[in-house]
């Protein structure tokens, strides 16, 4: 057989320490197979809000506030008719007449109009200011117009204010519109431009940093070898960080190394808020991001959590210039990978750009399932929403192959919880959607 | 009273006839106020899916493939390790026997080695391939490693295949992994990359043209007069459209004015897939576009359906150079605008790029709700999950402002269907949220 030289697993394990803790305290601390909740609370913990900037509307989209937007006039700005029809006075109606001579056209973007004879009426075009004196708007279908008068036909219900948005119904100037830490999605957009605000102050974007390590990955244009397979961590996250509008990022594939591993290390930890490391985090000899992100100064929280899949889940902090950054370092299966970026990158980013969690999703195990070992479970699953406004969802057969083939039916994983075994069908759990 | 000269309603509605029918019969045709389903069948039998092109995978997200993908070869392509340990065979186990002396360690992205003597093991890496003659891992957790020799920990459970995930388990050279009208998200991008395709032949990109119309409207930059309000629908529709990956829009604000409208009309016909016009369309005085769009050659199909917000709905298509185009006139209320491009518009896009419909979501009505006309009820309302995996919508307060305010805090909205008027508590209705 082929031969290499063999060492102790002991030297794969380098203590990566708290600085400010001695070796064995720091070790009780980090070192700890720690639960979800808690990865998820130390994470939280870190996190702190990445400054604003001002931009256009224009550029605007999915970002989020960072300012307080109100009203600068009220909404509607006049009272403004609804239908194409005619404006009158309602009491000429509750007087018995239903035949107006029309003195005038009022169009959408012209000046008010005034309607000096309460016996006449003034054509309206639907979103035109209503006529001074006006205070009803008949539908141009409930009409007969001859000779420039117009008819209400008979039977047509009216009363005092009918087809009338009134002035300052939507809300009135200086009311609060949006608050800080609103996504800015289209409906808000549109609110920002009916106000006029062309600028926007909003959070930056976080820059992300995206390493892939692995001997083993080759490009995808290559024809691997048989011991080699394609890279796709890198272009799966990226995907998913893009298709959450999480767009600033760059991509660096690491060989097996401990100097190439530190050396792109140093060079990125300025230019980053965020640094997503995918494999080389395990127990393996050659896993030498442990140590490099201590080389780098990486001050770490904690590097395994109670979960399947995505055991090895290390995650850090750094300061440089006054600017705390974060590093996730995540299992290189790919399903691991993917599925802790969903657990906990994405999250943290949300919460690093402002935002408040997004509102949680529940499922329905569609079938029974049980699970042994005493961690959480990320379950993939296929969602079904049925018509009574059920969501359901049906585990993929358990494998442990960690391939995307895999899960491509799925659209997202449930959350089985640590301390139960047996999950009963119908009962409902924390569902999380695959971004796309 | 200001005085604009009155004018006949009846010369507000231009006859635009389908050019093979006598005038009379077209009309009860395409004039006729029909219904949702109605509205919703004819667009589909309408619409022809677009070509395809090739574009690299760094390009794909989001597109829609339009060729089969194979597995190029087995996946995983070898007997891989799904731990860190050490790599022997089982059979030695059987005989009793637990401590192995390391003959070789086997790393990720090198090559198969072999464990000729069965009594001792080859320490491996996650995602190592395994050597021959060997068939179970063993945990590095679950060894004390001394002088060159792995002894397995008592109690350690293991059979043969532990720690294996065995070549060709995921899938076999040649079966289909993706299949044509399927959506590149992440995971596909990635099933995508691990079989080397770099170039991928997907649906081309709509090409959508954003049309809004009214002389009411002024920039966003602008300081309004009294009786103006600033453009959103464009920026409102553009954002959504750009959230749902359909970003290959140009926009166009057109005065109420018969000759701009026709003009730029006819400029743009050629270089769009789609033509979403918002406003102009209703019955008043200034609403040019029926008639421009006639004299450009677009077919109208209907224009008229039985829904709120957004009776009038204007739907047609034209075919220039063999390639089928389709013209959308939305209303110029901008809820009746948003909440038509989501019922109708996007649906037709994902279409057009040969995209399945999505699996349709409903939700439990959270209040009792009443609404007599007999025509299809589109009402926003704010959703809430509940731990049971239950989907709640509670509706807004009605009101006809049509203003984004008044829809600011809700998620999407619910279908209230044509022939019923009172809808009760708990009962579920399809669920459409707005694109974020």
């Amino acid at each position: 057989m082929k031969h290499a030289s063999p060492q102790p697993f002991e030297k794969a394990f380098p203590q990566t320490n708290h600085p400010d803790l001695p070796p064995s305290a720091a070790s009780l601390i980090n070192n700890r197979v720690i639960t979800v909740e808690e990865a998820e609370q130390l994470i939280a913990d870190s996190l702190e809000t990445l400054p604003s900037e001002t931009v256009s509307i224009e550029d605007a989209l999915g970002r989020v506030l960072r300012e307080t937007l109100r009203a600068d006039r009220n909404a509607p700005p006049f009272n403004r008719s609804t239908f194409d029809g005619i404006a009158l006075s309602y009491a000429a109606i509750e007087q018995g007449r239903s035949a107006f001579p029309i003195t005038g056209t009022a169009f959408a973007g012209s000046p008010r109009l005034s309607l000096d004879d309460s016996n006449a009426c003034v054509e309206i075009m639907t979103g035109a200011p209503l006529p001074d004196q006006a205070d009803c708007v008949v539908k141009v279908e409930d009409l007969d117009i001859v000779d420039g008068t117009a008819r209400i036909r008979e039977g047509t219900p009216l009363d005092r204010g009918h087809g009338v948005h009134p002035e300052a119904s939507d809300c009135q100037a200086g009311q609060v519109l949006l608050e800080p830490g609103c996504q800015l999605t289209a409906k808000e957009l549109s609110i920002a431009a009916s106000i006029g605000k062309a600028e926007l102050l909003v959070s930056q974007i976080p820059r992300i940093s995206i390493f892939t390590t692995g001997d083993e990955l080759v490009p995808i244009a290559a024809q691997p070898l048989p011991h080699q397979i394609r890279r796709s961590n890198d272009l799966a996250l990226d995907s998913a960080l893009a298709s959450t509008g999480y767009v600033q990022t760059r991509r660096f594939h690491i060989l097996d190394d401990l100097k190439e591993t530190e050396s792109v290390i140093a060079s990125i930890l300025e230019q980053s808020d965020i640094i997503i490391l995918a494999g080389g985090i395990s127990k393996g000899k050659r896993d030498f991001l442990p140590e490099a992100l201590e080389t780098a100064g990486v001050s770490k929280s904690f590097q395994w959590v109670a979960q399947r899949p995505g055991k090895p889940l290390w995650f850090g902090d750094y300061t440089i210039n006054d600017r705390k950054s974060y590093v996730f370092a995540l299992p290189g299966n790919p399903v691991s990978c993917f599925t802790c970026l969903h657990r906990y990158v994405l999250p943290a980013l949300d919460q690093l750009c402002g935002l408040p969690a997004r509102a949680p999703q529940y499922a329905k195990l569609k079938s029974e399932f049980q699970f042994k070992p005493p961690i959480t479970l990320f379950l993939p699953v296929l969602i079904e929403y049925d018509a009574n406004g059920q969501t359901w969802a049906e585990p993929l057969p358990f494998n442990t192959s960690g391939d995307y083939i895999s899960v491509a039916r799925t659209q997202g994983f449930i959350e089985l919880p640590q301390n139960e075994t047996q999950f009963v069908s119908g009962s409902a759990h924390r569902f999380r959607p695959w971004q796309t």
